[in-house]
């Protein structure tokens, strides 16, 4: 083969593990949107085989040839990094036996249909041996990387790479430092009116103002659509296919306009990748952390903002005008705001938010240590509740069976990104407003545009570019750091609650 | 191999197929239904790629060893006609090399994507090139079957084994024969009221009446459901998941659900092949005029039935009770039953739905035997519908541009088993009726357990245990004929128009 040939066949390569990525997303888009309960157990057979066929083309060793011959190309930076970001998958995929990734990947289609049975049934001792199950792959799964000596170490690095647990620990470590205190300090101070929140919001409507914000903010609904789902999430069904999903409840409508805009933040960091990029190794995000800074960005720093519901009250009061006929755009700011204690981590306020990562992380770190056994689990999280929140849930079905990570994937790297995308939201935001004059006048009245070029110039575009550090260096000035949210935190709830 | 493991070997390569099936099918229903502008062309992308792999896993020279390996096998006879089924597909697609496949399959979703743009666009010339393309594509298909001297023979075999394009000929010629003064003597006739039927009637009221006849029909909505589509269609994307689709207009409730009976008809018959047969080359519908013989019964001899509106007519006024405030049963069973020679296929009457098919069948004909070319088509279809009809459209959009069918797959064979179903629909009924007395009372208690009953055993749970033509001896005591049909309809509306 000459030079051009041997890119041209990596390219084609690329493409059809591209489009089998879709194709992947696609099965797990319909599962948890449409997919009839028949359906559940040939779903999760069908995502077996379209894994192991993944695997099979990600480990080819005709491919494992063309990378090596590709070794000696003369590339220019960006297709040497496309090319060196395709020999770590590569080499990661090589380590794992296919059978063992189709076996894992049937395993978490058969846990989760009977997590979406077992949860509104309240029925942990249906999950247990599910769940044993999963720990077992997940620990063979970091087996297969011996130099990691923790398991927690190979999944941090696999979701943000070049970060260890014990970076992990050590930011977690400040976090909860400074975070204690301000949560009791707000908790001290009187709370503020949230009643309207709980009036009946047509569920309709709150739909198209989610997705009226969210287009406003540059989702691209060409691009992309949204759909209901019981556990919300962003996902990639084609280069040009980029779709979200929400929930929504009649009586809290703050709950599928947060869930929109966060999940419109993912979609704008992947909808903002360059064109050259697409369907190439480097066509997406670069990280977990990295990734959910953009939702907490969105939903958060932007959407929480009394800049934001300057800009937005008035439209949200013309589709709710009865149900808001009495409350005042600081009432909204503030009722947006609201520190509360919960159980439920998707439904908890910025300031606890992170009490709840910090605890399942802790829980996933017992697990794969050994210190803690499934059939300990549920007790196990009721327990660091108590102690982390101060709170205890009535049944598991707000316990250990909240959340979807740990029934429909594997156990070990599910969390921490989040926590890790708190830190860094801030962080590029602050750069984004020191690059930006006036960036706050923007979001008052309604244009996210000059935000959204910053972010998608620094940010989206690159891809997989650099490394999540050498991106963070890059936008930021620094290095990643917790001041920058630290700050945010103080400077908004002391406003919030004049503490 | 032992001769258990052989089997054994055998069936989980059939179950691979199976979800391989279900895959593409998943991503076809997407593509009608949900998929966002810009995921079109990666769609196409991807459809063309599993194409290839379901080609390459069913033409797999391991898997044609082992086909040749159960030959010794002592089997049953129902497994002895699934490995039957399972060699004769084998030899048909080895005959296509997968390149061919794959690029028919990614030729045909790029077809499709532009035909969603043309045709309300009313751009046949953008559609031109294309469909040049899909016509040279269709005959190389046929010619890898050079057993088949017409190409049409090829296809006509390819949807309805057995059957061949001078029989097909016949049937249409002795249809047409008995139709068209039928069709002179109803439009002599005083036309029924039908002005009710124009009237606002909401969509969502629509779609969940229809849905709740299909319930009653035996449709399973915990192993299917349905979407909103341009083209209505059913297909199965898993064993137990077996979806349908409908459209739906304001002012005609008629549209939605009929079609909505039709399509669950189509999916009576899947989710009714008998469990053993799933996911095996057996299990599903035995051919296109099969299938569509109960798409036909459920939404023509049962639903527009005088019996079907005299258990349903409360019901649907109910759902509307001012649009049919000043409307009686009788009026409603005449109106769904009014015959108007019309531009619409999918609107057609029972009795000018025959002339449309005939018209797309002979001008495929003429395209695969050389005597049209594309270029022409658009003018020869406005000539024929004058010739057949009487009609001509106004543009392409409601002429050449009509159905999907050539602009989202191949020429040749897409339509006579519409009406080859037609016939057929009357014949089981016929039989139905004979075997299960008092069928019309219970279908006008809206009880329609026992026709499913019937139909199931006789027609829906063998799947494709027989061929066709065994199928139908073994249901209704003789081979295909059109004479239970003409009964039908003579019968039909010479009571209803008082000829």
């Amino acid at each position: 083969m000459t030079q051009p040939e041997t890119w041209a066949a990596l390219r084609a390569h690329w493409q059809d593990l591209a489009d089998l990525g879709g194709i992947g997303s696609l099965l797990g888009w319909d599962q948890s949107t449409y997919l009839p309960r028949g359906g559940a157990a040939g779903r999760a057979r069908q995502q077996a085989l379209l894994s192991g066929i993944r695997h099979a083309r990600g480990t080819d060793a005709a491919y494992g040839r063309l990378l090596d011959q590709a070794g000696a190309l003369d590339l220019d930076p960006v297709d040497a990094r496309m090319l060196a970001v395709a020999r770590r998958n590569f080499e990661r995929a090589t380590r794992m036996p296919g059978a063992f990734v189709r076996a894992f990947s049937q395993h978490a289609g058969e846990s989760y249909a009977a997590w979406v049975e077992a949860r509104p049934a309240n029925d942990w001792a249906r999950m247990v041996p599910l769940l044993e199950r999963t720990l077992d792959l997940s620990v063979q799964n970091a087996a297969f990387f011996p130099e990691f000596t923790d398991p927690m170490d190979y999944f941090v690095d696999a979701s943000d790479e070049g970060m260890t647990a014990a970076q992990v620990d050590a930011v977690f470590a400040e976090l909860r430092r400074e975070l204690v205190p301000l949560v009791d300090a707000v908790e001290a101070a009187p709370a503020p009116r949230t009643d309207f929140l709980f009036r009946a919001y047509p569920v309709p409507a709150q739909l198209r103002l989610a997705e009226e914000i969210a287009g406003l903010y540059g989702y691209d609904f060409t691009r992309g659509r949204q759909d209901l789902t019981a556990h919300p999430f962003m996902t990639r069904l084609g280069a040009r296919d980029v779709r979200i999903t929400t929930r929504a409840q009649l009586s809290d409508p703050t709950d599928a306009l947060y869930s929109t805009l966060h999940e419109a933040g993912h979609a704008l960091y992947e909808q903002g990748v360059a064109e050259a990029l697409l369907d190439t190794p480097l066509g997406g995000g670069v990280s977990a952390g990295v990734h959910e800074s953009q939702s907490r960005l969105w939903e958060n720093l932007v959407g929480r903002s009394r800049a934001f519901w300057a800009g937005q009250f008035g439209r949200v009061r013309d589709a709710f005008p009865e149900q808001l006929a009495d409350v005042s755009e600081e009432e909204m700011f503030r009722a947006v705001n609201v520190v509360r204690r919960s159980l439920i981590r998707t439904d908890a306020d910025e300031l606890t938010y992170n009490l709840h990562v910090i605890t399942r992380y802790e829980l996933e770190r017992q697990l794969l240590g050994g210190t803690l056994a499934v059939a300990d689990l549920a007790d196990a999280w009721h327990a660091a509740y108590d102690a982390n929140l101060g709170l205890r849930a009535p049944s598991d079905v707000d316990g250990v069976l909240q959340d979807v990570h740990w029934f429909g994937g594997g156990i070990g790297g599910a969390f921490q990104g989040y926590t890790l995308g708190n830190v860094l939201s801030a962080q590029f935001f602050a750069a984004a407003q020191a690059a930006t004059p006036d960036l706050d006048a923007d979001i008052a009245r309604g244009e996210f545009g000059r935000l959204h070029g910053w972010l998608r110039e620094h940010v989206y575009a690159p891809g997989r570019t650099f490394t999540p550090n050498e991106l963070v260096v890059r936008a930021t000035g620094q290095g990643m750091t917790a001041a920058p949210y630290l700050a945010y935190l103080r400077g908004k709830y002391t406003d919030l609650y004049s503490l």
